[in-house]
């Protein structure tokens, strides 16, 4: 039975959503595909669910396929194992709590990777069991402070979840690569463009970790890529080469100037200019170090002070510093009276160096290696120290990534210029490791049996998100433009008029399709305008759309293609034939 | 590929879990199908979320076919349309409930009727947009106060909801029909024994109301039936036949009598035995009229105190006096003291007649019909009133079906005796009729363009609860025998020994049988027993199992039915053909 559009559970709407923000979104509520139930809670409609559902149907063959094993876990789950973890706490505001009838805790299922080590400590106990990977196709929550874009980042939605489990790293490279190897046929599937790139572990932990976005202009993350050499990575995964160390053999010795009355780094680059003019170029803000100072906080509530050194001409980056903290979190340290030694404006050599305060940690751009020389504060109001050289005159606890990466710094990979570009975050993959099996105890007998701790890979994909990610890579001013293996539908047949010979050959092409093995969506309305059914079927965007109408009286029906909008007409005695065609082939 | 035991996520048990109470929990978990998370939680294993895809799949077929839409509805929910309804309050603690980060009150969906109705409201607004039945399969939520017995009773579950909308009652009841036809074939194709029964719509108001009980030993839920006609009902349901009107005009004047030490009706009708010594018969409790009183609170907390007249050979019933009284709920009433003309245990016509308590209702059973004659407390403590004849010495406010149902009670359609049997509630199907339509609004225009509200009907199927109900009237003392449409797998393919060609042979049976269609399970693990691999295969409960082992050298291949244990020998290279004879003509 096809789809008919007169009982069909849709009313697409003429305007656009009040709350809507991308094409996506915009367009998957007027075309009748989700409604909103409040925010970041979706209804999937008829419709919508056909497409959600195809989705879930490739990422699953694509598991199955690599013999991942489905499972289903419960959304709704105890607290202990995320006490064991310490993730109850580190979620903080970001998981859906909730207390049962005899006042026990739980929590709303945001990721399963206690779940997942549990299930495997409860069968499993020896290396011969190993590997599996399991995963789960799920609703998951989590109470994001903005949800945002429709089912692009909802507050309930679906994902499918993948942990591999192995007893050794060797293993856990295999079964790394098997999923990144299904991740490329997912997404290669699913038609959207997307990009890999590294990514940071996170809040999780672990070595390798890449990302699979969707390349959007509206995406939420950015990425940088190499036009020259095709590295990509998140901002926070970016590594700045390390330049070589510096021959500072000629630099005169460091010396303190009196610099009044410059609040401003670019402030400080006129006044170099004015009373110590370079020879070879101007003062650059690039020159001078700027020492940002954050406080600290670990989970546990403990915290220390930061001091972070980055050229002058670059801000800390939040999520790249963010990325490199976590689970800590930082803010910006205003309690100057508690540390007199920092002299705010003017931290220098002194405060960092031999007047540290104890429990100052001081951590250095990566590109301020030896040799390289600096103009930063001399530790007292409104005076700054000249030709100060790294490894000579002060030093540091170590690096950090924390300076924002900016279009053409050099690629990491082969020293090009780098490109800023926008993506959906679709699926994530990772070397998990051996936090979550170190915390819940899960080990298995060696073949020397000995026990071993086992070491986890973690994979995800956005399932519910996907829809909206091909949606906003699939539409244009008219409405949605599916993919053929995502549409709710293979043909869109529409009858115009009120001709009942119209519908009964309608009727007879929607029998032929499907007899053929396609799904058809019927628009067998009576007494709607022929305008309104076709705005309808391009704001739905099936693939292909039939029109059966006045030209039946000529013994022909018109074949659309929704994507380029040309339009043929063919023989009606052919249309089923010529349907079948273009559906196969494409 | 087959499932291969050597690598499945599956560990059978030899011990029965601690908290398994009935046999279809204690299989379930003992054959790797779910695993406990939390009390009433569970995990569902790759063997068990088999069979719950399997029962979704002849659901959702059954539901397309009569025309219902499928769509899906968020799990967590607002507040604002369950309180529109009354039902945030009064679920009591029956849901559970969360706030978000913004202090926002929520709820884990219990059922949806009140989205069901927004939806409709939503997206529709005349009577030519109806009928339309609506259907999801989701994942709900209730905190129940016992979880038992694995998934039949959980407190995260997957069911089947459906509604229709009709403009009227004619055509509520058209909706209705086709949903308990398709109903029907569900629980045909489930294969499991089943009796559809009258019931009380219960919380939900409304009028027509049945359910598919899962006849079980073990059934949660007590129902009578006809052996004579087929009537079948709810205990709640059943209408006690009322008796015709009966000539009093012989009856002497009530008369009050002394009767020191008549704490029980026992020793009362003791008592009437020894000083009123009757012709016919002996003295019966069931010539007593025993009243009992109980107080009453309505949601919103106001209360009654209510008097329930009955036989004395009877029991008030507290389920069907609770469905009665449903949403309000009640308690015995003890305070006594507040209402002086009760006298505690000789509560008689005076009390509930002249002299009644300004807000006290009277109602009695249905068989106290006019002129009957009983014996009841006489208003003061040692005495009765003999003789009391009903609408000459005394009435009530009205009747009510509380009083307990026994075996060998008049069934109301034939008047056979009725027997007693237990189920499992498998599905529910009833006429709402409007009251959520009226609480949320839901008007459409009819044909006169006047806004009528909207009637409904309601229908539910456990689909978790049917994985448990059909293990519990499938299995024997050695394990599980799934019906083949649920099993999961079609065929389980045993390789025993050491010796390589028969892996090699199993492993092409198992090419054989899936190149044919068919799912297998492969029991490919090397260096254990034959004995173990039997008992796993008839705990497991696949309904055909190939053994490949000893017999391979004289060219035969064993095929064992789970059900019947029957054996035979079959050529190895008959052994596809014939598996699938056995599995299509089954």
């Amino acid at each position: 039975m096809p789809m008919r559009m007169s009982t069909l559970f849709l009313r697409t709407l003429r305007e656009d959503p009040a709350d809507a923000e991308v094409p996506s979104h915009r367009l998957l509520v007027r075309a009748g595909y989700i409604r909103r139930v409040s925010p970041g809670i979706y209804t999937w409609l008829p419709l919508g669910l056909k497409v959600l559902r195809r989705v879930e149907t490739i990422v699953r063959e694509e598991m199955d396929a690599i013999g991942a094993q489905e499972l289903l876990f419960p959304a709704l789950l105890p607290r202990e194992p995320y006490e064991a973890t310490g993730r109850w706490t580190e979620y903080g505001p970001n998981i859906f709590r909730l207390k049962d009838r005899k006042d026990q805790d739980y929590l709303l299922g945001p990721t399963h990777e206690e779940l997942f080590t549990l299930a495997v400590k409860d069968l499993y106990s020896s290396y011969k069991d190993l590997p599996v990977t399991l995963y789960q196709i799920q609703t998951k929550y989590r109470d994001e402070a903005r949800p945002r874009a429709g089912v692009l980042r909802g507050r309930e939605f679906v994902m499918k979840d993948a942990y591999s489990f192995d007893v050794d790293d060797a293993g856990l490279a295999k079964s790394y690569d098997a999923q990144r190897e299904a991740y490329v046929r997912i997404f290669d599937r699913l038609g959207f463009h997307y990009v890999i790139v590294e990514a940071m572990a996170g809040a999780m932990g672990g070595s390798k970790s890449e990302e699979f976005l969707a390349t959007a202009e509206n995406g939420e993350d950015t990425y940088v890529r190499c036009p020259h050499c095709g590295y990509a990575a998140n901002v926070e995964a970016v590594r700045v080469p390390v330049p070589d160390a510096v021959d500072a053999s000629g630099v005169p010795a460091a010396h303190v100037e009196d610099t009044p009355d410059t609040p401003t780094i670019a402030s400080l680059v006129e006044l170099l200019d004015a009373r110590f003019p370079r020879d070879d170029r101007p003062w650059a803000a690039g020159d001078t170090l700027k020492n940002v100072i954050v406080k600290v906080t670990q989970p546990d509530g403990t915290s220390e002070v930061l001091a972070i050194g980055v050229p002058g001409d670059r801000e800390v980056d939040d999520k790249r510093l963010s990325a490199q903290l976590e689970p800590a979190t930082y803010e910006i340290f205003d309690d100057f009276a508690s540390l007199p030694q920092l002299v705010k404006g003017y931290i220098g050599p002194g405060a960092l160096g031999a007047d540290k305060p104890a429990g100052v940690r001081y951590l250095l751009d990566p590109r301020v290696v030896d040799g390289t020389r600096w103009v930063t504060g001399a530790d007292q109001p409104g005076h700054h120290v000249v030709d100060l050289v790294k490894g000579r005159d002060f030093d540091a606890d170590g690096t950090i990534e924390a300076a924002e990466v900016r279009v053409g710094d050099a690629c990491p990979s082969c020293g090009h210029g780098l490109e800023a570009a926008r993506g959906i975050e679709m699926g994530h993959i990772f070397q998990l490791g051996r936090k979550y099996a170190e915390s819940l105890g899960l080990k298995v007998l060696d073949e020397n049996g000995k026990l071993v701790t086992v070491t986890m890979g973690s994979y995800g994909v956005g399932v519910s998100r996907a829809v909206a990610a091909v949606a906003e890579g699939n539409h244009d001013e008219l409405g949605l433009v599916w993919p053929r293996q995502l549409s709710p539908a293979d043909v869109h047949v529409v009858a115009t008029g009120k001709d009942d010979a119209v519908f009964l050959k309608a009727q007879e092409i929607c029998q032929g399709l499907e007899a053929a093995g396609l799904e058809v969506l019927y628009d067998d309305r009576k007494g709607v305008s022929p305008g309104v059914k076709f705005k309808d079927s391009e704001l739905i965007g099936v693939p292909t759309i039939v029109v059966v109408g006045r030209g039946l009286a000529d013994g022909e029906v018109e074949i659309k293609d929704r994507r380029s909008g040309e339009r043929r007409a063919v023989p009606v005695d052919d249309a089923v034939r010529e349907v079948l065609a273009e559906v196969r082939t494409a």
